[in-house]
């Protein structure tokens, strides 16, 4: 997901002290819910739950749905070769022998593939859910069922996320030494009750942009007393989690919703950083006509390079047929915009949380609500005209579209990696500070990927390696190099 | 031009004791040579010539020829419209009053409408040529004719070489305090002949790989004894010089060569940076089938996203119609590689001086060169088989198709800029070490240029600019931002 | 839908005699069904209805959802602009007066919006559903509530199907002089029941392919007795029912379908005509690999010059992430070939009924199927190997995506103006035998969807229209002009 | 080259009167004159010339320069493959065995690989130029020194034209019985001069727009005493002469004329037939942004949902950098839009004749002239604005661009198999009309061409050759199929 803050907002450094992540409650469109727990309405809390090998060592909305959480791991492992790549060769040595790892991540069928993969190398793994509504609850079920402690079921209330976080930390005869985070509320609790759990921890490794924002804080403050590795600044991840996941979300997402033709469609996209060039790319290339808005020159020369018009939403706006947002800013389609769209006009935000549409201006006595399907609602104004908003300014493509499980498997891997690098680093490699995966790693991570494209990488010759000043194995650029650029000189 | 060494080899570190620059010999594609010198054959050295203001102080081809050179100059200005709005907003002020600027580039059209910019911001300037054959000597009497002492003409030997760049240092009664340079040489003579003239020099602006290098070298060794700005690495300029100046220049410099048909062609690419990016992009586009070769798995993930296959060149090269180098390293493409291809496969090289094809390896007995249209070689094997090598493995598009005026507008006025820059700074904002451009003036640079496109930039409002804690002036980006990347965090 | 056959087939020509056409039993994924009817199992046959004029003459699940129905056909109206203008364009004079028009078409929103239309161009209308699957029944509620007899609803047995045919054209006191139909059920039931019908009736509009071709029998054959317009040919209809709706459909049909990321994927698709030219056009824009089969080497060589290579499927079925048929063709994927597809391949047909794949060979006691989603088969072998089937080998975008109601927008139109053009045609100038729409008419379409996009044409000049030999108004090309040619002499 | 008139104008229908047609003195852009024959001022009919063994039956301007047009041919060769390979396959029969064949086409070394063709197939050829400047000296040399009668040189005047074409048709002990022309000029002297050649005359192969009309017209008139074949309408080689030689020559023209940078660029293209679709897909591909006008509503739906806006001139014609006719309209760019264009704009043609533009109109006296390169006029306003006039408003490609070989590969091939089929047809299979090439031989000319992609064909099996009631050798499309539609029914 890019739901990034390129600027940490005011918003933002308040986000440690409240209680319960943002991210942790935003919606989330879960792929697969086959199985209807409607006729269960029970709290897992309250259940008596035990799997086939008599282990109750969790908590799940129903362990009987193991098996159909089963399948849907090994369907997501078709796609997520790289971690299974990593077991096979890693089947020797287990460099994760001896680790315990707690974890907070979304529970979904790639999640479980890569927790069974940190279990193939050698680690023991409690895990809990970072958003109480997107778990899925036969994979939790699969994961309990083969003997995961898993503390997770879909729609979590508030205090049975903390609950099951707290069950998760807080296990008799059994002290974590790794942690691994997404959103920063696992890492929260830990230091908030559990303090002297750090003193076995040999590292953090955080997914998320708020996770590493308050990571950066906590160093800041001299607070962060272990070694913490941010994973999702790394090149790999970046370029996925945007440019490409964006170019391939963005139409579906729209389709989805409304089911849109594309052809001919004016469309101005709001900021032209690497979610809007994943968006513009996709649209354009579908057929419709597609035009930018930027603050930064050097972005918009780009834009103008690459065959966009650059223009002020004002000017556009009346003759547009969607707009997107992607800027990571706020207000950026304002009440007075949302005026002016004619009707049919559909707006909706790839970029950074729910702040760059003004939807809250649209709460209105004036305009009415109507809701056409899920995540769609049309807002009607006096005059009859129709703005259509999709997820209520949410992000589109984690609302209304799903995340390829390749995507998920790069993400996947370069934790499994920060956990091996963290929990293997010789003494001292790594102090009281938040870390970027080595660009070595990096590199890793893509090259487990390569077979899945049946890519054939060119080795250095000694003599080239020799003419370049390269390692053969590399890596191949310095460690302050960003894809798609060229920093050609020290 | 692309001629970047990423790193920098050591043929690249001996160039420094070289007496000549390689760069200041390579060919040169000069888009307008009009007029016909060949029935003067007297050196400039031994004429004595006198502008229409009675001065003698410039040493060029032919005075008469100013006429002509200034209709070249005035159809320059046209795309250089950035420069042109630089000298109208600095009208009052006139930022480089009391600059005395020796500068030492390609002596165009284009470099033409820089320096009479740098004359009516206040500069006095002297000029000399960077290479022996890329002079306009059109556009060079243009100069002097308007009072600028120019020492340059077309076909120089490398004493004359020498015998410019000396002449336009030591001078009576001047002294610079500002150089331009491109390519080191003028640096290299400075600090050889004239080491005192450091004393008053502000700064050095270079805009070459070669000549940063040297720049990098001397700072390292301690013996830089001024600021330097090196606009090489400026983003805008990067981003122009590779990406999308490849993507253009690369049909153009296959057309003119060999009339090729692009559409069905099999097409290598070997190296998927932005040179490559930018070749493939425009092959692509035109109905060529292009594969990619790389050694970088983090490139190669990204050519694999982006739509082509990843081989290794002996793979494919049986069944290639083309093969293109743009790697920047060497003996990319073998004589194995070669003797393999089918008849009539064309060779050309995008990347990196002319090692990356081995074409010292075919200048072997048993093959014949047949040279069939100026930068057009035929190599035929016994068998009759013909393999076309483009301007012998050097660059293509230097070579064979000429740089749009608006890529090397954006280089000048990057260049404009550093200058006022290192000539205004507060004494101690620059000590003597190497420097980049400014982010914000690397954001200026945008903005002048972006009118060419009509494209109308956002403004942040007060209240988005608190939230994203910016400056509504920018700079947008941090200093280390590089397009096309996003770095999320600090 | 691209049903076509563009070679009429032996099973084709067996159509006629089938008691019920084989598109009326296709399955088809209707977008919206948002109410629940299962609480309600009464066939609608034995219901007594009533709507709120007091009328009974219509036949629908249930009338109550009429309101609900009314919201979907005012968002249709949305995108269908055309019928809107056409509408206000005919205020006056209603060319549809005294029309008794006898309907038999998917009912749906759009086709709403269409009815609605021809009553407010003045005929009287009667509906019945060509298809037993794809009723919206809030639609039909909605049309029996505004008083159009409709007849029609969801999931209605080959006998409801006949009887709603039935009361369609069985009504005491009103006997109709105009047919719609699509499919040609509507008029072979009134060929084999009441052919006196014909004695009244001015002519046939018959939209899809095998209804036309039924119609085309039956001329041969000397049994036409009415004229007859073949809609499903006209330039604009062809052009958008293949072409760009195969361009929009197929990446929606295969993400709502797998959640695939088609950024690297290796995909062939079987045959290069319109569909196939809209599959590759999205798919390589998404930043897949493309390749191509096909058998006449005019669109191969084609295919070659718009970037894909043309293989053979057996040589290199063993590399495909994706395979996709659009060749009108059978067995154009073997279970030779299904045996040799790597584990994950995904297998769907874009083209012609459901021959293309040799689904049925898959369905062998040594091969295990599960389904995994609605319209999604995991084929396991033996040795664990998964081949995804979607739609068990139906076309691909009528089950799994939506037609866009811009699309759906062309072809109602088309309709509304060839009854126009039959009802008021004087005497003689269509006699017993099957029409195309005249180009002008075809133009007259295009032109009223033009506003959509905000297009602006161009009027010739009484010099240019002379020069040219063309009337200001058109038509612009010959009868014989298809576009995407140039047909340039008679 | 598409110099097409879709619509024969009132200009076409004088032109077979006049005593030359347009096209043969059209200016011409030869890729290869590489030798200088500007030291010999005699006119070729004044020289006696004789080749190595004996002959002078030829008038070329200098046999001496054989050898080099030789290379040329074997170069061309390389690019021509289907001829070679018909060579090869008619080795055994000689199907051109006694065929008489005086040929008028312009004489390159493509046409040279045409004749030697038609000679290795078993004919007699006497060969002349279609076009005074087209003429390439040394291929001319090449072919009389072979033993070909030629007669033709570059820069002939009108009386050497028609000298030619009578010293090629009036041989003694020689008569023609096939006739080769390109523009009709050679059938109309034959028409006027020698009218019983006609009762030896197989058949005519003509291959112009101009020619073709001729023939029609007399064919209209009934004047037309022998069959004629239309070989400019054939399918292949319409789509190459359009849409994929102008995708690939737009972009070329430009740059050769202007170096213009294409990425952001606004551009418009008048008419999106063929080659506005070609010009179009060219340019948005390399980053311009690109804009239609059109007269005819489908061609602008069309344009819409490729993503291009559709506007009228005047609308945009400020803002414009680029404007390029290609309606085959006159006066499509008036003198009123060249008054509003901006400074800098550039205006061409790749459209009709020289019509498209009124270049009449700027030559008045407040403009002024001024010719920066060959092609390439500044007109200048008197306020100082410059419009970039390129080939003074003829066809921009065939002027400033060079044809592929493999366009005028497919282009020969088709004229070699009419005049096999013409030759060698039964009795009454052709009659005194023209015909186009049957839709089976167009199979066969693109199939010919299919090895230089390494295409594979897939052949259709038994059973599916039955299902689609096709010959498994073709023709796979019925004769009125056009590429790019799809007819689905008889």
């Amino acid at each position: 997901k890019q739901e990034f803050s390129k600027f940490p907002t005011k918003a933002g450094r308040r986000s440690l002290s409240r209680s319960i992540s943002q991210s942790s409650t935003d919606s989330y469109s879960s792929a697969a819910s086959y199985t209807d727990s409607s006729d269960d309405e029970t709290s897992p809390r309250d259940k008596a739950q035990v799997n086939s090998h008599g282990s109750t060592n969790f908590c799940v909305k129903n362990i009987k749905q193991a098996e159909f959480g089963r399948r849907e791991i090994e369907i997501a492992e078709q796609d997520m070769s790289a971690l299974i790549s990593l077991r096979k060769r890693a089947q020797g040595e287990k460099p994760l022998a001896g680790a315990k790892i707690v974890g907070c991540t979304h529970i979904t069928a790639q999640t479980a593939v890569l927790i069974e993969t940190l279990v193939a190398l050698g680690a023991q793994c409690r895990w809990t859910a970072c958003n109480i509504y997107s778990t899925q609850n036969e994979v939790a079920a699969a994961l309990a069922e083969t003997g995961v402690p898993v503390f997770a079921w879909k729609g979590e209330s508030e205090d049975d996320f903390w609950w099951c976080i707290d069950r998760c930390v807080n296990s008799d005869g059994w002290q974590a030494n790794m942690i691994l985070d997404d959103g920063g509320d696992l890492t929260h609790w830990v230091y908030k009750k559990y303090p002297s759990v750090f003193k076995k921890v040999r590292g953090i490794v955080e997914e998320s942009v708020t996770g590493v924002h308050r990571l950066y804080q906590l160093s800041k403050a001299g607070k962060l007393c272990v070694p913490a590795m941010n994973v999702n600044d790394s090149v790999t991840k970046q370029k996925f989690d945007n440019l490409y996941c964006c170019r391939e979300s963005i139409l579906d997402g729209l389709k989805r919703t409304t089911d849109i033709m594309f052809g001919g469609k004016q469309v101005v996209v709001c900021g032209y950083g690497e979610v809007g060039k994943g968006c513009c790319t996709a649209l354009k290339a579908l057929g419709a006509i597609v035009c930018i808005t930027e603050i930064d020159p050097i972005c918009a020369l780009q834009a103008c390079m690459d065959g966009f018009r650059v223009v002020k939403l004002s000017e556009v706006i009346r003759q547009m047929d969607v707009v997107i947002t992607c800027t990571g800013n706020k207000n950026v389609v304002s009440r007075e915009h949302l005026d002016r769209m004619k009707n049919g006009c559909i707006v909706c935000n790839m970029g950074h949380s729910n702040t760059e549409i003004d939807v809250a201006s649209l709460r209105s006595p004036e305009l009415t609500w109507e809701r056409v399907r899920s995540q769609v609602d049309h807002i009607i104004w006096p005059d009859g005209k129709r703005v259509i908003v999709l997820a209520e300014g949410r992000l589109l493509n984690l609302s209304c579209s799903t995340v390829p499980t390749f995507v998920l498997s790069i993400t996947a891997t370069t934790q499994a990696l920060a956990l091996i690098e963290l929990y293997n680093a010789p003494e001292g490699r790594y102090k009281q500070d938040v870390y970027l995966l080595p660009k070595k790693m990096d590199e890793y991570v893509a090259s487990l990927h390569l077979p899945n494209f049946d890519a054939h990488l060119t080795e250095l010759s000694d003599e080239q390696a020799k003419y370049m000043g390269l390692n053969k194995n590399g890596p191949f650029k310095p460690n302050y190099y960003r894809l798609g650029s060229v920093y050609d000189f020290p």
